[in-house]
């Protein structure tokens, strides 16, 4: 490793010099917050940014992943509180139509009333952190491509099955900064959690689908759950014997008011962003990857539903996909409208062009290109197959069919190694999964729409340049439209598969016998199948060089950016971050402006009596009474008892995953629950714009005045130390 | 008559002693304007009030009806201010395929260059308005229904033929206050119109259908016309030997800023309006008319379009009519939605029982609430086949051979009498558009959907109570489902009305020889003619009754709101009147706020690069180049040039026909032009609400900036005396 290499390595670990950040962009470790304190303070936190770093202390350790996605302890006895719809699968798992809890929401009368969650269900306690670079990349050092991925692979593994060996425990290892540094997260396991409290989903969810990613918004996205443990205090599977397991910390729920231009910080487990990613990939992703995906769903939507448009049985059995293809649509475009709007392209290029003109004065900056220029040369490498790539993807992941003959063969083949060196997904744990897969395609296929959805998609790889083109599948489909259409007609005349006891027979079958199969789609899909685990190979070995890549770039822009007086929090990766920052109106567009703060006037003014407006009545009866008591907000609203807000919209950099989220107001108090963005902001995966980057949280002062006032449960706001109304 | 109605009588003609009016509310003629002069002293007006009352002086006398709309002199040689949408029939009529004036838009290099209007096409200046009640109810006293409605209807037509003797005048009489007062309004007719300056249709435009009703907006909707006469000064028919007309006085264009809160008022034509219909109407209108208009409207529509589903050559003809019934369907819905949000079944109710009981107090208030009760029973009568009525009007006019069949047979009926004593609509000036009406039919029929149609909408008609039946309906239709199908396709198997020529041949046809026609539909046409002239004279009869009865509650009304110390301006009729206000925020809805002023960054933000967002390329150089010049609003924006405005939003009260009104100042100066109103006013026709009611206007700078910078016209803004840049 050359000096520069060294320095700028250095560099990146000594945050702790850094001055000024970029205001409110940042999904900060907690072990940063120390080094940004001096922003934090400045933007308002009243508390020491060296109690947040503490995962083992307040308030830290009072925030969990729950349901996949983010919540925090509010009680001593292990109340959690997280989104209606992140606990909507606890809400269907105990509805039966005698007792429609999503319809009715539920209040357990007492402890012996709350109902035990799903048994996958589970909420997670971060405990440690810890960072461990040096043992994962041990054994990848000299190594490239795919022996540099399997060297990270296993010592990955190896790290997570020590981990895993005290019981109660699942770890996992963070990648961050694209390779840079690992982490070894171990997480409690609270595996008996039960249903407390939650609203009607007319409440939890009003406004839908409708005002999905919508602000003004007007939904009590919140639901109270309690973790139990054995009598020991350790994770249990349930067990009516199980006692509350008792937390480290909770946070109190705020009893003051909040209003614009408020601190406000959050606490949560994001998914993923791609903030970090090289200019070029920020280039492929706005003008080739975005418009194609548009252009690819469309066209297989289109296909779909002429292919289906006279029949009744086909239209039905690809609702579900054509809705699944619609959101998928509708989010690309939403993506790309926004990474224009925010001239992301250009941005991301400048800053990139500043970053290596700096580093063309450091010394040693030669190795650090070449690396990076190494790293470009494998991105190019992968774009020039591109459209190949997504054709196939779509052609094996969206047919139902055609993906159920390749499962088959690939899960014979699998079966051939040992399980634990078998490829995620075809372990034998995952055979009732892939079970239920087979089934299920019996509901969602029609013969004439799946070979209609194969001939347009295949049309066009046909239409691709010889460079892009796979001999395996120019062998099973042929190369020009009529030999296409006279292959397909043969398959699907030629299988049996569409019969579903077929399916699942054929699952059971060994390599040996599927090799003797007629079957014209399993024989199809055996001759496939070398071309689609060869390209998984050159994908892992991409991946691999890209890991052993990225982290001199990763470097070269953090220590750019120290240059700057700027820390770099590393791109989301579902660990426990936190981000600050203020409540926030915002200007969409030219003539508008949004309040933050919501009413329940809006839910009166949305409500239609149908679904997704159809307030419950005794909401609209509480609303009409306007007795708002301690929770109103005085400085909104027309009469001098102020208004009851509903929901408030904060500049908070979330994304995927932080469904949940605590927000905290200065003194570290719980003031909201974040639940959605807006979607002005469905592009900050890719880039935070300040100007329309919002987060949407429910305000807990409507979630007292529901608990007070409307479906009251003064059991529980006193346990959570908070007034009767 | 008894002295209290004299009394209210009285009241009604001395709105002078009267005190504060409602704010912002009223569309006041003219007259009435000194009257209320403290108001609109206090609002912000700087003239004199007085000056406003005279048609003959400015700034009314530069006020116009255009194109069926409103719009203004702008220069002492006749130019013309108006909307984009009120000139498009002029400009679409000079537009080639190699010269598209709507593409493009239109700059006349000079005079020779204005290009004539379509012949019909009018500029009509108002000269007299002259009350005139007493001659036009000389005749009707004393007399009751029918009889009534034919005195009002031989006075109107005598006072109109009088007054049109003088060439040159346009007359008509017009109806205030629901038959209380009747003017003789004359109007100069200029007949030579043509097109001096249009912006193209996608800034004239811009937004089109999908920002219709829509803001914030971003269309410059303005077209500059000018008028000519012969050279003796006279209105004459276009002729290249004809001058420019001079007008009395033209508005001068403001060159000063505007912002939120400025006064503002409007001058123009607004076409109908409901306000001061009764109680039971405005429940009727909410409860019943709106819902089951929206009903009727779904209903045929997805009549239509499930009959055309599988016939692609029908679903093109339908096409038109289903856009026109979906947007008949929208507007109601839109006007139920607001009504309903505003209360007004309620709020009207109350006040009119608030004006009954001060009526209670008055002396002799007998006599006027028995002609309101009378009034009530009149309404009663036709509320009690309205399910019947709005079937059989949609039956006869919704559909296009049946409504051939019986336009052909009223046609013959009313040939046999004295041109001047048929109905209007089939006198022989009207035949020219009846052949057209029958050789559209055409090309917008499918037997099968015609079918459809009746079938669906008849079957709704069978299932009516007794009460409401026709006996020829019954007749001719049938009285059970099972003979409805047999009638219908009898009637469509034996006609030939769907032959063009047929058609047209059976419009000349007299009385005698159609009733020897064995065409099926033409025989049905004949036996349901008596029961439509039938309804047709009672409606009269109900109509004359109302003409007489109206007036008691009017001028109780009115006498009640001058207890209150408010005016009352009569209910719109395309007459010349004025509304006042200011420039004004509004807040459509809870957490949104609009922004009064739009600016050229919308444009910017909207613009797709396709219908209706296509901004031409020189108006997205321009606003990138940010050279705004002394058009620039300074309060807006971020950089210190300020920014470019492009449309505004005031309080004022329109409704449509107010399209193209010039908005002035509180110095009588132009500052906008009239265009359009928000969606949430949609319901004004009925009821103001403050808090909704809004009207959309360009800023004249706007139209300053495009003729100075974008396609500039110097010539123009030197005859409108504006600075060049």
């Amino acid at each position: 490793m050359s000096t520069m290499r060294r320095r700028v390595l250095a560099l990146s670990l000594s945050l702790s010099m850094l001055g000024a950040a970029q205001a409110d962009e940042g999904m900060w470790m907690p072990s940063q917050l120390p080094d940004i304190a001096k922003q934090l303070k400045a933007a308002g936190f009243k508390g020491r940014p060296r109690d947040l770093a503490e995962l083992a202390r307040p308030p830290m350790n009072a925030v969990v992943k729950v349901g996949g996605a983010s919540g925090a302890f509010v009680s001593g006895d292990g109340l959690v509180l997280t989104n209606h719809h992140v606990a909507f699968g606890v809400i269907q798992y105990n509805s039966k139509p005698e007792r429609d809890l999503i319809r009715d929401g539920y209040i357990a009368a007492d402890r012996s009333a709350e109902l035990p969650a799903n048994p996958d269900y589970r909420v997670l306690v971060t405990t440690g952190f810890d960072r461990i670079t040096d043992r994962i990349l041990a054994d990848a050092k000299g190594k490239q491509g795919r022996g540099y991925y399997d060297a990270v692979d296993s010592a990955t593994k190896a790290a997570v099955a020590e981990c895993e060996r005290e019981p109660g425990y699942r770890c996992s290892v963070a990648n961050m900064y694209y390779g840079t540094d690992f982490y070894l997260v171990r997480q409690l396991e609270l595996r008996d959690v039960r249903l407390v409290y939650a609203p009607p989903n007319d409440i939890g969810n009003y406004g839908g689908e409708v005002d999905n990613f919508v602000w003004p918004r007007h939904a009590g996205d919140f639901t109270l759950l309690r973790a139990y443990v054995g009598k020991d205090g350790k994770p249990a599977d349930y067990s009516p014997d199980n006692v509350p397991y008792t937390p480290p910390a909770h946070l109190q729920v705020s009893t003051r008011n909040v209003k614009e231009g408020d601190f406000a910080m959050l606490a949560g487990y994001p998914g993923v962003t791609f903030r970090h990613r090289m200019a070029s990939e920020f280039a492929n992703q706005i003008q080739w990857q975005l418009p194609s995906r548009v252009a690819l769903y469309q066209g297989m939507i289109d296909t779909i539903e002429s292919a289906g448009a006279k029949d009744e049985a086909a239209r039905v059995s690809y609702a579900a996909q054509v809705r699944s293809f619609k959101n998928t649509l509708k989010r690309a475009q939403g993506e790309l409208d926004g990474l224009r709007r925010s001239d992301a392209v250009r941005v991301r290029r400048d800053d990139e062009a500043a970053m290596l003109a700096w580093l063309e004065q450091q010394r040693d900056a030669a190795a650090i290109k070449a690396d990076i220029a190494s790293a470009q040369a494998v991105l190019d490498q992968g774009m020039a197959t591109r459209e190949r790539d997504q054709l196939i993807a779509a052609i094996t992941a969206q047919t139902q069919l055609l993906r159920s003959a390749i499962t088959v063969q690939r899960l014979a083949h699998e079966r051939g190694k040992p399980d634990a060196q078998r490829e995620a997904g075809y372990q034998q744990r995952d055979e009732v999964l892939i079970t239920g897969q087979l089934k299920q395609a019996q509901r969602r296929y029609a013969p004439a729409v799946e070979k209609a959805l194969l001939a347009h998609l295949l049309a066009q790889y046909q239409a691709l340049p010889a460079a892009q083109h796979v001999a395996e599948f120019d062998t099973v489909f042929g190369t020009t439209p009529v030999q296409l259409k006279a292959k397909l007609d043969a398959m699907y005349a030629g299988t049996k598969l569409g019969d579903e006891a077929l399916r699942l027979s054929a699952m059971q079958a060994d390599a040996a016998t599927l090799a003797t199969s007629n079957d014209a789609l399993l024989q199809a899909a055996a001759s496939l199948l070398p071309a689609i685990l060869r390209m998984e190979d050159e994908s892992k070995a991409s991946a691999g060089e890209l890991l052993r890549l990225r982290p001199a770039y990763m470097k070269a822009l953090i220590a750019f950016r120290e240059s700057q007086g700027r820390a770099v929090y590393p791109d989301a990766n579902s660990t426990l971050r936190v981000s600050y920052g203020r409540i926030s109106a915002m200007d969409p567009r030219d003539g508008v402006h949004y309040q933050p703060l919501t009413t329940v006037q809006g839910i009166v003014e949305k409500h239609t009596g149908e679904e997704p407006f159809n307030a419950p009545r005794p909401l609209l009866d509480a609303i009409a009474k306007g007795d708002f008591g301690s929770t109103a907000e005085p400085s909104l609203g027309n009469s001098s008892r102020g208004a009851q807000t509903v929901d408030f919209l904060t500049n908070l950099d979330t994304t995927g995953g932080n469904s949940g989220s605590p927000v905290l107001d200065a003194q570290g108090k719980l003031i909201a629950l974040n639940f959605d963005s807006n979607w002005e902001a469905v592009s900050a995966s890719w880039m935070f714009d300040p100007r329309y980057k919002r987060a949407i949280h429910v305000d807990m002062r409507y979630m007292r005045w529901l608990m007070a006032k409307v479906y009251p449960a003064p059991h529980l706001l006193k346990e959570m130390n908070l007034p009767a109304e």
